[in-house]
């Protein structure tokens, strides 16, 4: 049901109220039905007991849609991974919208069906929502904020801040998919044909490791900032140094080929459904085996170890054996990644 | 520490690199420190045991400051009021924040304060965040998606489905401020000198409200869509008629006279500290003698019944003694009012 036969979201369906009613029912209602959302209450509610993981992240993907993927399941993705890397089970999501005025509707309706998709593939749902409109060129198409509520299993203790001398730092895929996807739908740049996106919903992977090792003690997602940041991050939490083999490192030939053409460093290439993961060196070999006979951790690799180091940092033996630093990015290689 | 000496927002910020740590670091950590945000996980985490409430809400409001609050008040109590309205103490909240590039650091400092100050208002804190940085143009100023999860103390049981006939509804003071204090800051219209917006956390107040009456069946902030939407809502989720008393509503006079000047129904103007609640008659005396003693229910006022019907509805009796109809309100009074 539709007041508005143009097609487009009006500002009115952003005022609280009949048009706002009629956007929420054949939109999200629809698109994203469970018990708790179907209750449309001010705020949801649910029996909890343990301990909860809590996380929030906005997105700003520009473009909206691009192969593998589209702004909905990646704002599904995203706050799925923040709580998996956390160790947490994803339970529930809230989504908040922020919709410019004459987006289309049938546009809308694509990304409320993937994140319902995206929910589904993580065992999780979207159980309250909020949407405002905004006038035309006051915001760019569509703003998705998700936040997401998990519970992090008894015994799992993971952080930044638990890399230890002598660790070994694992990655579960190909980097940069994500990056040179959405830079080569951008203005025209048509690199890496083919590509697509590696934005899916971790959580199945993180399960299958913590089954293989519960004692895992850091893992992150290298969105971004890519991976030089989430070592850095690493580093500076846990005091201790990083040394990487670029040799390790898995790449697709497409995104190696971009960043040859274009002058990248694939380091800082942002990704949405890979993890780096820390463990001690005697749960490595369980856990990698875990990782490949899950479809989202068919190339996971051994690419470094951790070492003591009087001030934190990431260093990388390069292809020809020399070694150099990996910088925390300075600057915006892409912006509106994600 | 500001890479940035123009103090303005760069890309750069949005990057997930050096900038975005040094803006965390120095606004967000700083201006919202908590023993849980500081450990700086992808994911905060809680020991958790009861009913858990989660809400969340996006803001966009126009102008960023008003008299009364601006955007990072009304982002913290609006979240806060949504878990209040569930009856649930408001324990943790998470923000999402989209910038415009350009934005003022200096402003963004102020919203973040606000924040804080309005966390500290509710009991609640901010525990995880996240950041993203949009061309010019591609934003207004800055949004504040803001998430929360409270916990619901045993035997409170509120829904907008639990109004009886025979139940008595309340406001918890004067309808309008918030609308027509913003509408006054727009566009040059200089009406409603003096006034400010009700901008304020309700959780004190619902504490108060339940400790007097635990059974309070029904509350709502009548936000966007003011009056005339949460009655209808009300109406249409327990199947029953309201009935109000247009003389019984609490109005300032700065209100009253705006209304009249701009041809404004009141009923369908924002409120943003105040609530509507439907009991039982024999708990009403109690309920708005806490409310009374409370500086956010002192103008709280029984404003109507709920009766029997067919087909739900909201009716009042109006100054003249007739009756008319208070419809779910239609197309769009004031964009961008939160």
């Amino acid at each position: 049901m539709r007041a508005d036969r143009s097609g487009q979201i009006l500002l009115a369906h952003g005022s609280g109220g009949r048009l706002t009613q009629q956007l929420v029912d054949s939109v999200f209602a629809r698109g994203l039905s469970n018990p708790i959302l179907v209750r449309m209450e001010d705020a949801a509610t649910l029996d909890f007991q343990g301990r909860l993981a809590c996380t929030i992240d906005s997105h700003v993907v520009s473009p909206l849609f691009f192969p593998g993927g589209d702004i909905g399941r990646l704002a599904v993705t995203g706050t799925v991974n923040d709580l998996a890397v956390a160790g947490a089970e994803p339970m529930h999501l809230t989504a908040g919208f922020i919709i410019e005025e004459g987006f289309a509707f049938h546009d809308l309706e694509r990304i409320v069906e993937s994140m319902s998709e995206a929910g589904a593939e993580a065992g999780t749902d979207i159980i309250a929502g909020d949407t405002k409109v905004v006038e035309k060129g006051a915001a760019d198409g569509v703003f998705v904020t998700t936040c997401g509520i998990g519970r992090v299993p008894d015994g799992v203790d993971i952080s930044a801040a638990g890399a230890r001398p002598g660790d070994a730092v694992i990655v579960s895929g190909t980097i940069g998919d994500h990056g040179i996807t959405v830079l080569s739908q951008r203005e025209g740049i048509g690199v890496a044909t083919g590509l697509v996106s590696d934005c899916a919903p971790l959580w199945p992977l993180v399960r299958d490791m913590l089954a293989a090792a519960p004692g895992i003690r850091v893992m992150r997602d290298p969105t971004r900032g890519g991976l030089a940041a989430t070592l850095n991050e690493i580093a500076q939490a846990s005091g201790v140094a990083i040394e990487i083999d670029e040799a390790a490192i898995p790449y697709r030939t497409e995104v190696r080929s971009a960043c040859e053409l274009l002058g990248l460093d694939p380091l800082i290439l942002a990704n949405e459904g890979k993890l780096v993961a820390v463990m001690a060196q005697e749960d490595t070999e369980a856990v990698l085996a875990a990782m490949r006979s899950n479809p989202h951790g068919r190339d996971a690799a051994l690419i470094g170890r951790v070492e003591a180091a009087a001030a934190p940092r990431v260093h990388a033996r390069t292809l020809i054996g020399s070694r150099r630093v990996i910088s925390m990015p300075t600057g915006e290689q892409l912006p509106r990644i994600c």
